[in-house]
């Protein structure tokens, strides 16, 4: 078996990638969401693009270990996809009717966890059997890796570290309906609300009075450049981030922390930052945990889905 | 396959127990743990017994699939007990020398977990994949099941959730060396370490200045007498286990958390007010797992431990 196929299933935007089984990306491409008609067009889209692509290289289809694909939500071990954020499924058989519609066998899981892969597979996890891996965006999740596999848990909901309670003073409630999650700090979007709060609430004087518009990457910038204000509210999202993985590294005690997702441009000054407060927080025992920044960005979906499918059985 | 044996080393006594591979106990007994010569006479003492049983009870041995067991500390998956507290042992290859001096296969782990297998086994998590056994004694640990398999962690230290921050106040350390960790309140130890500061630090009227000797039993029997000192601090031990409980369901995403040891003996009670407390701060999504007492007390070490064996090849 020399190739493999990766998908990365989103609401705007379908990623696709062509592997080699030993992980070297041969090439990529994007395709549209089709959302119309019930999101009904998306799978022979991706079908006609991955065969369009197998005939475009002079691929023999007996050469192709199969096919994986992460979406939104939680994915079966079937890979049915049970409600996926901004697509018209519920409970869709994604692997079935891929596998169907290509001939070729198929694998599925959850975005994050399947990122996680990724990053296990050829990026900042790479050589680790346990690992955390942490996409920070709108929201904060984990792909919880243990011996090499991700645990998906007993209701598909396990790394929903970003859902940990860090906060009492807090009045919001979080997307999930509690008070006082670390996502609602430390997250782009928690970045963001600590700046516009500030900004209201008083009168000090920082760079983020200027900037045309407030967000995240303009208060990590802010702090960089020497900014109080800024970097007492990057600080905080350090603070619960640092402490929401001292947690976890209780639970399951991991080698290595990767932290990756847009927020994690902010480099080596973030993961510094965390790690200054997970050693805080954490337990003696667990105070060597590596931490790292994820490598492969936006493909890390990519070569995570591909990755399942190495080893699959015809 | 008909027996199978469980073997529970602690400090002060050895736990044994012969069961068939259905897991109903046939005959349990006692050893003292024989300390002297470096630790040197436990395997061979445990050997005699075993082959003692099997002689009394006119066993064939082909009829026995194994011996479990289980030590404080790291055990590896080849059966080396790294450092087991109360022991003389270091790196000691306990499944090995007990196989090489019964002519039985022999498997084992870490205390806390092989409990966690019996309560899965035979108890409290009897039916469930996914669970968290948490016994509570001098201290407090976890046994975290994932998929009916205990999860032993990079290091072994995989489930140290009495480890989790909780409190910024406490100034004295935790015996691990950080300060504020949840085993300092939700233990027997914590709740007799805040009852005595409690009588020294205040004049409250409350039925614990006449207790002969303050124990956790004390503490929580005065709580359900209705005593308003004891009760406060009963329910900063429940405040705080339900916290980290919390955290470990958004890390791990368990069906559900069996509570154990010594202090479980104050019953539903405890259950209850655990349970409220995690319905508190744990995210919406998982607000329903479900809570349990164990059921197997002191055998669970050596329920787990047999549970380990069966299956196990020659």
């Amino acid at each position: 078996m020399k190739y493999c196929f990766g998908v990365d299933i989103g609401g705007t935007f379908i990623k696709l990638g062509l592997f080699t089984t030993e992980g070297e990306l041969l090439d990529k491409w994007e395709i549209k969401t089709r959302r119309e008609d019930s999101s009904s067009h998306i799978l022979p889209d991706i079908a006609d693009a991955l065969l369009g692509k197998i005939k475009e290289k002079g691929i023999e289809k007996g050469d192709v270990a199969g096919i994986g694909f992460g979406t939104p939500g939680p994915v079966t071990e079937d890979g049915v996809a049970v409600c996926p954020a901004n697509l018209d499924w519920v409970n869709k058989p994604v692997a079935k009717e891929l596998s169907d519609l290509t001939g070729l066998p198929c694998r599925g899981g959850n975005d994050v966890n399947v990122a996680g892969l990724g990053e296990m597979w050829r990026g900042g996890a790479k050589g680790y059997k346990n690992a955390v891996v942490v996409p920070i965006g709108t929201g904060v999740g984990a792909a919880i890796i243990v011996n090499g596999k991700v645990i998906i848990g007993a209701t598909g909901a396990a790394g929903e570290i970003g859902h940990i309670h860090v906060d009492n003073e807090i009045k919001e409630a979080c997307g999930c309906g509690a008070v006082g999650c670390v996502e609602q700090f430390s997250s782009a979007t928690g970045l963001v609300r600590m700046a516009k709060k500030m900004l209201i609430e008083t009168d000090r004087k920082t760079l983020l009075r200027d900037a045309d518009e407030v967000t995240a990457k303009a208060v990590v910038d802010a702090a960089k450049a020497g900014d109080k204000a800024a970097d007492e509210i990057f600080d905080k999202f350090c603070d619960y981030l640092g402490y929401s993985f001292a947690a976890t590294a209780a639970v399951i005690d991991p080698e290595i922390f990767i932290i990756g997702g847009g927020v994690s441009k902010a480099g080596q000054v973030l993961v510094d930052r965390v790690q200054t407060y997970f050693k805080k927080y954490v337990w003696p025992g667990r105070r060597d945990v590596k931490f790292a920044l994820a490598e492969l960005g936006n493909d890390a979906g990519i070569y995570g889905a591909a990755s399942m499918v190495i080893g699959i059985e015809k």
